[in-house]
């Protein structure tokens, strides 16, 4: 297949647990795109080298290279305008960008902490040493120093979800009737915490945590199979 | 004129500020239609009892009534299609829910215990001692004594708007390239603060004091001529 996804992977190839990711394999899911996911990992840089950078998803759709989600989003809606709408126009574009810089900052910043430790377990071995020296340097702690409170802190991260909470008492997705890019976009970082962690983010009651569920039944359950722990 | 918006005022019957309301006068601005504003202060409950609830804004447009300020916007929206949108379609109605949802926790919920004395000193003086009483309750505490302590707490209400100052770093306004809805949602909030009080919420240079700028000089510079301190 002409169309390839590098998708970030664990110790297990088939623990794909990139929120950046999840985003995209949802888009085309949403778009009805067929896709080859490529297990990859932090440290081989050489491999998507060619796409001029060192992160992923990075996306090759035949002759094209792109990589940053939120850009493989505005592409394939671009590219495809005749497929399903990731954003349900214009104004819903510039929103979702609103959605994305929260999720970048306030959901995965507040999840990270949670989860930072399990990450590191679940690490392919070529991948842990590194992991490990950029985060510790980066919270300027041991991993398993910066999750040890996580308990104490749950309360303040499902305060910071409110904006959703509140949102989704009113209308089933983010996106309103039926979910879209901006409801991938956040739940990607859940299904990120999902893939390497057992840690209970959300109560069963929480309209978080059942508008999480209608999500992983999506698409015929594909989020909702994915190498994990139970949400 | 038939179309009249109650408003809540101040002391001064020029000092216009309601977040709520300054949602709706944007949204109808930006829909050019004309309105008569009420001054309306917090105990009139009677004079809106019309309405079946007791806050602003209330809309009386010709035969119809509509108070809260989600529903009044999305009774603008569709009673007046055919003037500019303030949602760009339904993925940015559905998107500035959650706008909404962020503004009415975070963003509110952090300014308000910057500026709730600055609230009270301009109040009407009839209702200084209903708003002290209520806000007294709702917070546990005086209202000199919540704002006391509002220089310590800047930093952190300067962090909760990242979601904000990330998108604007990409785009000129939460709409995307002219302000709609959303920009108003988020507006509403900074100049219920200017208009009460002269406390600098943001840095000159901030992204964000540059965006409400652009606002307060939208519609001829109707926002920025409102009876209030400098921005």
């Amino acid at each position: 297949m002409a169309r390839k996804l590098y998708d970030l992977a664990g110790a297990d190839p088939q623990r794909r647990f990139s929120p950046y990711c999840w985003r995209i394999k949802l888009a085309l899911a949403h778009k009805g795109i067929e896709v080859e996911t490529i297990p990859w990992r932090f440290t081989e840089k050489d491999v998507i080298g060619f796409s001029g950078q060192g992160r992923v998803p990075v996306l090759v759709d035949g002759d094209t290279v792109v990589f940053d989600s939120w850009t493989i989003a505005n592409y394939l809606e671009d590219t495809y305008p005749d497929r399903p709408s990731l954003f349900g126009g214009a104004g819903g574009r510039a929103l979702a960008r609103f959605v994305n810089s929260w999720a970048d900052t306030i959901q995965l910043g507040g999840m990270i902490r949670l989860v930072v430790a399990d990450i590191h377990a679940h690490a392919h071995e070529k991948d842990k040493a590194y992991f490990r020296e950029s985060r510790e340097k980066r919270f300027g702690a041991a991993l398993e120093q910066v999750m040890a409170d996580r308990e104490q802190r749950l309360p303040t991260f499902r305060q910071s979800l409110d904006p959703l909470r509140l949102t989704l008492k009113s209308q089933p997705f983010l996106a309103g009737e039926a979910p879209a890019y901006a409801d991938y976009i956040v739940f990607g970082g859940f299904q990120w915490c999902r893939c390497i962690s057992d840690f209970k983010l959300l109560e069963p009651d929480d309209p978080v945590a059942q508008w999480r569920e209608r999500i992983l039944q999506s698409f015929g359950g594909m989020p909702g199979r994915a190498v994990g722990y139970a949400a």
